[in-house]
């Protein structure tokens, strides 16, 4: 079973209104429903590629009973979320019909209390001894301390289990410094975390700083990887057009996926670009389309890279 | 008992942000949940004031629970809602801290499938059996016939209860042709309903189209009433600064608490002038402030008003 923690769970919300226009009313076309958080994403993927995964991290109040709701009709994923008083935000995308652009709306987390903190502890401890991988995704919701994924990162090391991270800023600073075996920031994480705005000096530098492996999701660019057993590039076909909306989360689906199938690298990058852009290319934000991941998977181009000097 | 009907309640949530801009990413700082939809804001108001109120309507999904389980904390409040298989829809009020205004956001309702409004009509022909007066407030969802408040007025009607219409475009004037005891549109609602931007002339012709009495809210100007007993113009004693949303709901439930007190006309509208300005001045949209409230009864301006030319 593969592992994924969101301890800021979402209900997410697309809008589609004609044009967003700032103190206007407007009438809501459609609305779309899905539960959300990086690692609630990372886990649905991974499902759909035929992993066994389970789902932990915190939900709560009618929001959280929602996102249970939707989880519990996806095949081969289990939801050991953690109760709790406070209700899951809601994220909102409102999408303009008229140019296609979104305008995000997110709800602060909720606040989770020190016994909350504590039973969430225990709980992972117990799912550490039944993971294969396991993959630590988003921002921290209030009441959770800043260093929380460095303990996070450590336990996962001592039950031998390879620990993936998936966040930013200064939860990201403190949770490559206890060394978990792959990082995937994107280009502004990555620049934020080692200063450089140079992709490949600044992965090289994530490695220096912790990481055993850091790969950095380069947008429309592909991913860009500085591992121990080398360093690649791994860009997709051709340019892809649509939603960008969980792409970055699909790429960590691809990741894990290839490092508990003992992929080869290259193989992974390919994967994981593949259903990146497959991502992208679905009409529902943070779906992929399994036709275009596997037309796409074949035709990543996956080149070595010389270091940094 | 008064009831109130919300075919279309909402959960309605009201975000601040610091300033919204189209197409950028926003941290929502606070987050205030309510139930609402018009007749639900008017039972709310009635409650307060002391009166014993059932709100009926329809109610469903996750966001139709989490109004139930606010309403059940409302002393002097029945919640007699019909369940429906579709979700109540969300209202999204974006409140910019730097310069006050608000950007709205409406989602549709749910479907009512035939069966359900068959059942609320059921109840709505017993609860009407107890009813002192029954306000019947706002917009229709989709698959409620548009023809449906007149029905519900002639259903009141034919059991001895006043009934006050608050809603507007077809839905009014429809509803106004089946000869409601009492409609409370606002300056726009009128207009469109009569064709006539001047106030006076158009709540005389709304008498005309069916209704018993019209008292027409005029925002900051407060409320002009033509009725069989008279006409008047009751205005409060300053301009009031604050939020409106709800303003409207708390006349409404100023003007049937007066009726079911049987208090004359001009005692009727300085109660629903005070009540609207208090929840103005209220900081919480859709709340009043009792103090504000008791304070600006007495000084609420009632003038009598000659017939139009």
């Amino acid at each position: 079973m593969i592992l994924t923690v969101t301890l800021n769970t979402a209900l997410d919300l697309t809008y589609r209104v004609r044009s967003l226009r700032p103190h206007a009313s407007h009438r809501v076309s459609e609305v779309i429903e899905r539960p959300g958080g990086k690692g609630v994403n990372v886990a649905r993927v991974l499902a759909a590629l035929g992993h066994e995964v389970t789902v932990t991290g915190f939900a709560g109040g009618g929001t959280g009973r929602a996102i249970r709701e939707r989880l519990a009709g996806v095949p081969g994923l289990t939801d050991a979320l953690v109760p709790v008083a406070g209700a899951t935000r809601r994220t909102i995308a409102v999408v303009d019909e008229l140019s296609g652009d979104t305008t995000q709306l997110n709800e602060p987390g909720p606040q989770i209390a020190p016994t909350e903190w504590g039973a969430f502890l225990d709980h992972y401890e117990e799912l550490l001894a039944g993971a294969s991988a396991v993959a630590l995704c988003g921002s921290l919701p209030p009441g959770v301390p800043v260093g929380t994924y460095a303990n996070l990162v450590r336990a996962a090391r001592s039950a031998g289990v390879p620990v993936l991270l998936d966040t930013s800023g200064e939860p990201l600073r403190r949770g490559v410094a206890a060394r978990p075996d792959l990082v995937k920031p994107n280009a502004d994480e990555l620049a934020e975390l080692t200063g450089s705005h140079e992709p490949l000096r600044a992965t090289q530098d994530a490695r220096r700083r912790g990481a055993h492996a850091v790969v950095a999701s380069l947008g429309a660019d592909g991913l860009l990887a500085a591992t121990p057993q080398g360093r690649w590039r791994a860009t997709p076909p051709a340019r892809v057009r649509g939603n960008p909306t969980g792409a970055g989360d699909s790429a960590v689906a691809g990741l894990l996926s290839g490092l508990v199938e003992r992929l080869p690298w290259p193989e992974r990058l390919a994967r994981a670009v593949a259903l990146s852009a497959a991502t992208v290319r679905s009409p529902a934000a943070g779906e992929f389309d399994p036709a275009v991941y596997e037309e796409l998977r074949g035709r990543v181009a996956v080149t070595g890279v010389a270091s940094a000097a």
